[in-house]
C-alpha cells in the first residue's frame, strides 16, 4: 500500500467525460490498494474567463491586491472538486472535496499570489484511512483574517506538492496534457526526447527557465521536503518522468535538458560613469519598483572611467525599468538602449559539475550557426545565453544535435 | 438613516454592465445616507449549467441529496458577490463580499434543500456601521458539519429574507427583472395592473399558487418577522410593489390577483368501497412516498356504498403516485383515471373575508365562457379551481375583467 497524490491540470478535467475519465484513473489506484487524495485545477479556460471579469469591473484597482479576486476565481477548483466527487461516488468510489478553507490549507496574506504555511492533514488522513477520496480544491487557501487566498497561477502544483508533503505521501502524481518532462520542447526539436528521471535541482533549473510542465515553485517545494514527483499525461498510459534525487538516478547524462524564455528583455546603459557603488545605484531603484533583473554583464569602457551596463528584465517589466531608469539622479549614462527582441537559451545538467568543455561545446555550436550571443550567464547546474529572438529554434536544433541528446 | 437589505436576481446581475449598474443603485442608497446590505444569485444561466454538469456526472444519484451538488452550485452565487464588491470599490463605495460558511448563516443539513437556523449578523453590522457593504451570496449556507448548503431554486429571496430580520433592516428590496406584482401575468392578461401594495398573506397565496415574482418561503418569513419587502425592477426606476401588513394598505380592493399553475395533474378512482379511515388508506401511502396532494374532492356515488375520490398532485409526481395507488392492497377501486391536462386557477384577496358572492362571480364568468370546473377548493382568503388547461388564458382574461381588475 502506498499513499499518493494525484494532481490533474485544466485540461484533464476540462469536460464531464474528461472528468470521469479522471475518476477511473483514480478508481485504478484505489483497486491496485493505495491511499489516494487527489487535488484538482479548475476547467481549462474557466480561470481566464473569471480573471477576464474581474479586470472588467475593478478598471481602478489591481484585481491581485485584492481579496475579492480570490474570491471570484477560487471557485473554477471549488467547483471541479465538487464535480469529481460526484464523478467518483458514480464510479463506486467514496469521496468528498474539500475547499482550502475547510482543511484548512492556511496561507499568508498576499491574496493574488499567496504562500502556504501549513496544511492539517488529520481530517485527510482520516478520510483517506477510511477508503474514500479526498477531493482538494488547487491553488487556495485560506489566509490570517479567514479570507481565501489564491497562489497565483499554476498554483494547483503547489497545492499538490504540499499536500503531498504534509500527508508524507509516498508520491506526488502530476497529470498534464504531456506525457512527461522532454529534454526541450519537443513542438520546435522533433527529435526531442522524453526523460525518464530528472533530478530536482534540473527540472528546478528547467522550470525557472522556461519549460512550462510544472511550477517553480512546486519543484522547490518537492526538492525541499524530497516529495518524489512523477509528471504524466492523464490521455495516454505512458510512464511519465520522474523528479527524484540525484542519488535515485544511476546514469546521468552530461545534460538533462536545454530550456528557453521568450518572455526577457535586454537593456543596455553605455557610458556609465565607473565608480565604487555604481551597481548599487542602478540596481537598487529598479528593485524598488519591483523590477527583477536577471542577467548583468559589465565591460569596462575604453576610457577606463565609463562602464557599459548590460542586463535582462522580462518583457512585462521592460517600459516601467526604462522609465526608472530615466527618472534616477544617482548616476549618468550616454545612452539607453532597451531591446526586447532576444531569447534566452540555457542548457541544464547535473553533470556539468564533473565534466569540463561543455560551454566551449555551446559556444561552437552556436558560432557555427552565426548565432551571436549577447549575456551569458552560468550556475553550477547550467549555462544561459541571449540570443536574438529569431534565431530561438534554430538555436535549439543546434544545441540538442551538439549534445547528443536527439533521439535514435 | 434607515438599514436596508437589497437583493438582485439572476436578470439583474446578468452581465458585467448590469453588475456595474447594481453598484450605482446601491451607491445611490449610500449616498442617500442608508446602511446597506446586498444579496446577489448567480449570474443568469449558471446554476441551470451547473446544475446539469453535476447531472451528468451523478447518473446513478439524485445530486440534491448530496453535498456536492452544493459545493457546485454555490459557486455562482460566490462569483457574483466577488465582481460586485469589485464593481462598488470601482465607484468608490467600500465593500466586501461574504460567503455563507464565513458570516455564517446557518443551517439545517438538508443538502439542496437547506433551511436557515440562525445568521450571525454581528460581522455585517459592524461592516455597515464603518460605511463599508456587505456583499452577502445568496441561497447558501453551511450545515452542522461545517459543509456547504443550498436552499433550493429561488432560494435568494429567501437568503435576503432572513438577512433582513437578523439585521432588524428597515425594508427589504428585491431587485428583479419585472417591475413588481401584478393582478396576474401581463402576459396573459395585457390589462393587468401593478399593484402598489399587497398583503403577506395575499402575496404567500399568489407565490404559492403560481405566480413566480417571489419564493413562497421568502414570502412566509417576511411575514413571519415582519420584514416590508418591496419588489421592483433594476432596469426601471418605478416604484415597485410593497408587501406589507393588512393594516398598511388603506384601501382595499375587493380582490389582490389571479394566479394560475399548470403543474397540476388530477387522479380520479371510481367506485372506492366507502368505509371509514378510506381517506387515510388512499392518502397514507402517497405521503409516505413523498407525493403532495393539493385539492381533494370526495362524491358518494349512486349506490352509497362507494364513493368517487379526485384529488390533485404536482405533474412531476403523477407518474410516481399512480404506481404507488395500483401497488396499494388497502383499498378497492374500479378505475384509475389521471389526467394531467388541468389548470389550477386561484382568486385571492383579503377582501373576501367581508365580502360575499366572490365565489359565485368566478363560477358565473367561467359558467358563460362554457369553461367547466374540475374540482374546487377554498381557503379564508382565495378560491381555486381546476380547469382544463386549453382554457387556462381564456378563464384568466375573463376573470380578470368579471372582478373589476382591468387597468383603465
Amino acid at each position: 500500500m502506498a499513499r499518493i497524490v494525484m494532481k490533474f491540470g485544466g485540461t484533464s478535467v476540462g469536460d464531464m467525460d474528461r472528468i470521469r475519465n479522471v475518476a477511473h484513473r483514480v478508481r485504478a489506484e484505489i483497486t491496485a490498494g493505495h491511499q489516494v487524495a487527489v487535488v484538482v485545477s479548475a476547467i481549462a479556460g474557466v480561470t481566464n474567463r473569471l480573471v477576464a471579469q474581474c479586470r472588467q469591473l475593478a478598471r481602478t484597482q489591481m484585481p491581485w491586491f485584492d481579496g475579492e479576486y480570490d474570491v471570484v476565481v477560487a471557485t473554477g477548483e471549488q467547483v471541479t472538486t465538487g464535480l469529481l466527487a460526484l464523478a467518483l461516488r458514480d464510479s463506486g468510489v467514496p469521496a468528498r472535496s474539500w475547499q482550502g478553507w475547510q482543511i484548512p490549507i492556511r496561507t499568508n496574506e498576499a491574496h493574488g499570489k499567496a504562500r502556504i504555511d501549513s496544511i492539517d492533514s488529520a481530517p485527510l488522513l482520516a478520510e483517506m484511512a477510511e477508503g474514500s477520496v479526498p477531493v482538494v480544491a488547487g491553488f487556495q487557501g485560506i489566509g490570517p483574517d479567514g479570507r481565501m487566498t489564491t497562489l497565483g497561477r499554476g498554483g494547483s502544483d503547489t497545492s499538490a506538492v504540499a499536500l503531498a508533503a504534509a500527508l508524507a505521501a509516498d508520491r506526488c502524481d502530476i497529470y498534464t496534457d504531456v506525457d512527461g518532462v522532454y529534454t526541450t520542447d519537443p513542438r520546435i526539436v522533433a527529435r526531442a526526447r522524453k526523460l525518464d528521471r530528472i533530478t530536482y535541482e534540473e527540472m528546478l533549473e528547467m522550470a525557472s527557465l522556461g519549460a512550462k510542465v510544472l511550477q517553480t515553485r512546486s519543484v522547490e517545494m518537492a526538492m525541499k521536503h524530497r516529495v518524489p514527483l512523477r509528471v504524466l499525461s492523464s490521455f495516454t498510459d505512458t510512464p511519465g518522468t520522474l523528479v527524484c534525487d540525484e542519488d535515485e538516478i544511476m546514469e546521468h547524462h552530461l545534460l538533462s535538458g536545454i530550456a528557453y524564455s521568450r518572455d526577457e528583455a535586454k537593456i543596455t546603459l553605455t557610458k556609465v560613469a565607473d565608480r565604487p557603488g555604481i551597481a548599487a545605484a542602478v540596481f537598487g531603484p529598479l528593485a524598488d519598483a519591483n523590477v527583477n533583473v536577471d542577467m548583468i554583464v559589465q565591460n569596462i569602457s575604453e576610457d577606463g572611467r565609463t562602464t557599459d551596463l548590460t542586463f535582462t528584465v522580462t518583457k512585462a517589466d521592460l517600459e516601467r525599468a526604462v522609465a526608472v531608469l530615466r527618472a534616477s539622479r544617482d548616476f549618468t549614462f550616454e545612452r539607453l538602449i532597451p531591446d526586447s527582441n532576444v531569447a534566452k537559451i540555457s542548457v541544464i545538467g547535473v553533470g556539468m559539475r564533473s565534466h569540463a568543455g561543455i560551454a566551449q561545446t555551446m559556444f561552437k555550436a552556436l558560432a557555427e550557426r552565426g548565432i551571436n550571443i549577447a549575456v551569458i550567464s552560468t550556475s553550477e547546474i547550467k549555462i544561459s545565453v541571449l540570443i536574438a529572438e529569431e534565431y530561438t529554434e534554430l538555436a535549439l536544433r543546434a544545441l540538442h544535435s551538439a549534445y547528443g541528446l536527439d533521439a535514435v
